[in-house]
Order: structure tokens, then C-alpha cells, then sequence
């Protein structure tokens, strides 16, 4: 019996599979001797059966082998399971480069509301993801943080995460693990902390799933020689203010520069930078965080970085965004009792600021502003929003006023770490 | 959603699939809207949580109303769910014709060790199930007999059973139960028996297992407008002497012609026979079965039909096999405890009576002939089985020989029909 076969006989009568034959079946499947339908059903006996620990981590190691694998044992990186607003690594990358711990980061474009990392970086003029190994190599051991855009990483993985978007089976803790683990081990930090988003905004949607999805991904890492950890981040509200890719640089130079922003968005990547340093085993982590934002290490740091990936340094004083603006104002007085962030990813879509097919270009200077907070009190009239870019503007402002949600009571400000592994 | 995901995910959560929902997930499979993986991830579903008896004939629906259907509201019909040398329906047809009980058959081509109805009649010199759906129904009223070779009947089960075939999800009883049952609601007939088979060379290994599938046969048949019933018979052994197509012809022939044939094949055609009189309602059944073959009413039934489709009256009396014959000697003395099915299926395979793959040619020729029965005591030397055709004689004799069980106490036959619903 062939592989495939095979395997899907164990799976369907509830057995367990072997590594040898997990690899075979991964292998097979990315040669293109396991056909689409084949690995569909393979993927449904899994999602119903489930997977235990052991397979999970053949399944894991065997997709992070299957194309280009790096190693950067002496670098830091982070992973977020996605988020709106999700500004983290724009910001605590080169506030722990600053710090000593240098960053060798493979990084994708967005699908969907929450936009990609390559996609918010190229919105500053000249900057390129692009870049040749050798280039990428030689730019973590000079600047200590270079981003490429991954390409060949994992293929595997890729194949099986396009056919599972296709055929019910995304929502699988052994599936969703192995998929983002398989992609960081090929990238091969030597450190890594996970963040993983709970809330309305997130998949994860109780901390109790995100807790089991973020010991799984700490154990998997940990087996594949990977020093990792964790945090559980709220994600029902957009992380700080801007949403969109410019928007979202131009509040990353912000908090880079220690000027004010939202204290969701400043708590949570000094916390982030904090952990990171911790895994690379720098002490007064933390106290080296306030520093390098209050000496200007941190922006410098992020100039540097800018400028060897072809980026106009003088242009960061001035990202340009979208010239079409309007305002969405608050329908009556109370308290902002939470903006939904799926609400406001949707809205920043509307706007062209993500792609909702993976061919959709994106208009780099549209998105959102949101000049409120969960707490805040309201005026009716009072300007809640902004909306930048032409597309569908009048689709966005009602998105937005249905993602406010307005209490006639005081509200407190929801935490924004919610538990820490 | 789209239809075809909305199903996955009712399906995956134990849900229950509505008739309109799978009406719809079968049409866009039929249309190609619904990819092959999304389908199997779907039957993958079905395989594991099951589907009830409700979702069950809405598929069963669906399926045969996919393409065209034919209606033959006064013929009677039968199904096997395939044995090695069965030739029921080369012989209880045209008996059954004879007494008056029409039949318009739509028939297939084998795949595997079972052959097909139409590659059987096809090693008929002449004979043609290539008929015009007119000259058919013109048949089936002047003949009172025909079969046609049924091309584009319940399409959506064809590509539904392919996709089985590679994906793990074939022995799943309301997936079987159907597909047979789409296929016979499409032909039409008003009448129709179904013979389950039960034993090593059959699909179903235990009777209770072939019962449960028979009953759901009979009841998704009565809710489609289909007056049923079914046997379930043995197929441990093969049916009668003879495997291979021009081989059964032969055999056929002699029972019809009321030649003496092994008791088994002979006792399972009249019963078989005798129950279609039953289901369309003629009197005294068994007494004109009888009376059918003493008559040689039964042989000119089948003659009359031969001729109508082309095929050569005369070649009857010596249809072509192949001239490359060999013997198959026992091996030491005893008695015949079985002659396995699936080993002989096997054998006649690699002799060319069976196609391993869909665009495989058969030799029409070709095949076994069974000199010992069951129970047949044995000498060594004595020949027990003779082996028609030139592909793979040696390979054929060593699977002949491993299927051959002999026992060094006597043995009983076994019986054939094994319950009746």
C-alpha cells in the first residue's frame, strides 16, 4: 500500500502514525506523488482522530525539512498568531537589536485583515525585503537586524495550510502548531517567543485555547532546539492606534521616538522586548528596554535597519499615507466600551490596506486611525476614527461605527497580557 | 459559505447534512465547482461520523437524479455486489424473461477480479451492448430482454466512487448503500433483487455485516419507488465452474440448455430466479423457473436476445476460449475444504480475464475452469483446475494452488444462500 493510503487507514481507525511514514507522506505530497484529494482526506481523519504529541513533532520537523532551512543559533525572533493593529515587531525588533541581541527574521505578507510585516515595511519609500542570503547573513552580523521576505520556507507547510484553508480543517490544534512551528524552525533562531492573540480579533477566541495552542508551540520549539516562550495577548480591541500598513509604521517611528502612544500598544512591546531579552539571557532586561527607547538607541537602531534594506531614512520623518480622509464620528455620549478588532480588520480591508485574495494589491497608505480607546468617554459628534484611502470608504465607516461598541457606564481598560508561559 | 465548506463543517461537528445541502454539494461536484478535495475531505467526514438514514437517501437521490434516468416501471433487474464467477445474471434474466417478466439492464464493465455483465456478453462473437436508447426500449418490449452498456448514469456517483478508491473512504456502509442503489434508481427498473455477497472474495466479510447493508439497500430502493428485496448468498468459494468471460458464457449456456452444472451455481439461479418472479408478482414462481429450463423455453429467451444485439447465434455452440490451456494437479490426496475467490480472482487476473486498471484490455479468452468443488474428495496428480491463456499461466498456477484448501477429513459443501430479507 502506498504511503498516503497507508496513513490514512491508520488515521481513520484512530491509529497512530510513524515518523517514517509521516515523512514519506510529507515528502510525497511536496514531489507532487500524493495528489490534493489524498492529503485532504489524510487532513480530515487528523482534524477528527486528532494527533498526539509525537506525531505533531514528526509532522512539525518533517515540514520544516522539506525545502530551505537556516540557522541563526545566536539570533532572537518573535511570532505572533496575528492580530489587528499588530505593530510588535516593527517595534520590539529593534528595541532588543538595540539591546544586543541581534534578529534574523523571515517574515510573510498579509492574507486577510491583519497585514503582513514585508507589506508594512515596504510602505516606507526604497525599502526592499528582498534581499540575497549572503546580504541578509552579512546584515545580522553588521546592523543586527535584517528582514527578508520567506519564500521557500517550509513548502510543505504552505501547500498544506493553502488545502487546508479549503477544506475545513484550519481550526486543529496539532495542525495549526506544526504549521507555525515547521516555519520558524526553518528560519532557525535560536530564540523565540510566541504571542499568541486571544479574543474576538484572534482564532484563538478563550485564553484556554490559546494557552494549550502556546504550550504546544513551546514544546514542539523546545524539541526542535529552539529556546522558546510564550505570552497570551488580548485581541478583542486593535493594538494601539493606527491600522493599515503606512499608519502602522508611522505609529511604530512614534513609540520608537518615545513619543506618546496608547498604553496597550507601549505595554505590550516593552513587555515583548523584555521577554526577548530574557531568552537571549541579557540581564536587567527591562531596564535596557526604557533605556534604549530613552536614549534614542532603539529609533537609531531602526534607522540603520532602514537604510542597508534600501529604505529612504529621510523619509521616516514623513511616511506617505493616503491624501483621501474622513472622519467617523461617535452616534451618542457614553464610554468606549471596545472598538471589535475583526470589525476594524475588516474595515481596514474595505479600505485596501490588506488583500482579500492572495493576488489583491494593496493600497500601502490606506487604513484607519482610531483616536479613542476602550475607556474613554464620548461625545456625540465627537471624531472616533479616521479613514484614509478611496476604496469603499463608505462600507469602512459603517464597519467602524458597528465595531464601536458604546456603554452608558464607565469602563475600565481591558489588560492587554493576559497570562505568560 | 459555500455549499460544499458548510457541509464539511456540519458534517466534521456531528452535525446533520440537510437534503437541500447535499443536493446542492452533489451538483456543484457534478458541474466541477466542488474541487476532488474538497469532496474527499467531505467523504473523509461522512467515513467517520457517519451519516444517518435520511442523509443517506438524499445522496442516494442526488446522485441518480445527477445525470440521465431511465424508467422501465414493469421490468425486473437485479444487483450483485460482485463475486468471482457470477454469472446470475447471464442466466436468471433470460429464465425470468421467458416467464414473462421483462428486463431493460443497464450494465457495467468489470474492474479488478470480478468481470463486468457487458465483457462477458461481449466475448460473444457479434454482440454489441452498444444499443441506441430507442432500439433498447424496442428490445425490452419485442425481446422482452436487453442490456446496454450504462454509460452516463448517476455521473456524480461515478466520480464520487473514484474518488474513493484513492482517498480511504470505501468501506463506509451508507457510502456503499448509496452508490449501488443511486445507480439502480437511475436505470429505472420497478422490480429489482439484490444479491449481497458475504465471504472472502466479497466486498461484505461477515453475513452480519452483508445483512445490514441489505436491508439498507431494500429500504433506500422502497423510499426511491423501487419495489426490493435481496439474499444474501456466500462467496467464499466461486459461483459454479467457470471464471473468465467467454468461460461463464459457456457455463451459462449449459444451464440454460438444463446441462448439468455444479449444484451451487444451479441452486442460487433458480432461487434467484424464482424471487424476481416473486417480486413481479407472477404465481408459482419456482414451478415456471423449473418449467423454463426442462422447456428449453429459457435457452431460446437467450438466443432470441443474442441475436437481437448483434451477436452470432451459431458461435453459441462453441464460443472462442483460449488454446493455450494447462492443468493445475492436487498437490496430495484429501478433500476440497475451498477454493479461495479472491486467490482464483486473482489467478483468472493475471491469466487477462480482468482488467488491474481501467484502460487495461482483456483477453476475452482467457480464465479457469474449476474441476473440484467443495467437499470433492481428491487424489494427488488428479487435475482440480485447467488454465486458459498465455499472461502470467505460471504466476496463475502458484495463486490456484495457494487458494486450493484441502482438509484430510471429509468436508460438507457449504451452503450458498446464506438469508433472504
Amino acid at each position: 500500500m502506498s504511503a498516503i493510503l497507508d496513513a490514512i487507514e491508520t488515521k481513520k481507525s484512530k491509529g497512530e502514525l510513524s515518523e517514517d511514514l509521516i515523512r514519506e507522506v510529507v515528502a510525497g505530497y511536496t514531489a507532487g506523488d500524493v495528489h490534493d484529494y489524498q492529503m485532504a482526506s489524510l487532513l480530515m481523519a487528523i482534524f477528527i482522530r486528532g494527533m498526539d504529541y509525537g506525531e505533531t513533532l514528526a509532522l512539525t520537523r518533517a515540514m520544516a525539512e522539506s525545502g530551505k532551512t537556516y540557522s541563526f543559533p545566536e539570533c532572537v525572533d518573535k511570532h505572533s498568531t496575528g492580530g489587528v493593529g499588530d505593530k510588535v515587531s516593527l517595534t520590539a525588533l529593534p528595541i532588543v537589536a538595540a539591546c544586543g541581541a541581534p534578529v534574523a527574521k523571515l517574515s510573510g505578507r498579509g492574507l486577510g485583515a491583519t497585514g503582513g510585516t514585508v507589506d508594512k515595511l515596504e510602505s516606507i519609500p526604497g525599502f526592499s525585503c528582498d534581499l540575497s542570503e549572503e546580504r541578509f547573513t552579512r546584515q545580522v552580523e553588521e546592523v543586527g537586524l535584517a528582514i527578508i521576505e520567506a519564500g521557500e520556507l517550509a513548502p510543505a507547510d504552505k501547500e498544506i495550510y493553502a488545502l487546508r484553508d479549503t477544506t475545513g480543517t484550519v481550526d486543529s490544534l496539532p495542525l495549526i502548531g506544526s504549521s507555525i512551528v515547521s516555519k520558524k524552525a526553518a528560519t532557525g533562531a535560536g530564540h523565540l517567543l510566541y504571542d499568541v492573540k486571544r479574543g474576538s480579533g484572534a482564532f484563538m477566541r478563550t485564553t484556554e485555547e490559546a494557552r494549550e495552542l502556546a504550550d504546544l508551540l513551546v514544546r514542539l520549539s523546545d524539541d526542535l532546539g529552539i529556546g522558546a516562550s510564550a505570552l497570551i495577548t488580548a485581541m478583542d480591541n486593535p493594538l494601539g492606534s493606527a491600522v493599515g500598513n503606512a499608519l502602522e509604521v508611522r505609529e511604530s517611528i512614534s513609540l520608537l521616538k518615545n513619543e506618546p502612544v496608547t498604553d496597550d500598544l507601549a505595554n505590550e512591546v516593552s513587555h515583548i522586548a523584555t521577554r526577548l531579552l530574557e531568552l537571549k539571557g541579557i540581564p536587567e532586561s527591562a531596564t535596557a528596554v526604557e533605556k534604549a527607547l530613552s536614549s534614542g538607541s532603539a529609533y537609531e537602531k531602526f534607522e540603520g535597519f532602514v537604510s542597508a534594506q534600501g529604505g529612504n531614512r529621510e523619509a521616516l520623518e514623513n511616511i506617505p499615507v493616503s491624501a483621501t480622509v474622513s472622519e467617523v464620528k461617535a452616534p451618542r455620549d457614553g464610554y468606549v466600551a471596545g472598538f471589535a478588532a475583526a470589525g476594524i480588520g475588516s474595515a481596514a480591508l474595505a479600505l485596501g490596506a490588506g488583500r482579500a485574495r492572495k493576488a489583491d494589491k494593496i493600497d500601502p497608505g490606506s487604513g484607519i486611525e482610531l483616536l479613542v480607546k476602550p475607556g474613554d468617554p464620548l461625545q456625540e459628534g465627537q471624531p472616533v476614527a479616521r479613514l484614509y484611502g478611496e476604496r469603499e470608504a463608505e462600507r469602512a465607516t459603517h464597519l467602524v461605527l458597528k465595531a464601536l461598541e458604546i456603554s452608558a457606564e464607565p469602563v475600565d481598560p481591558p489588560p492587554a497580557i493576559l497570562d505568560s508561559l
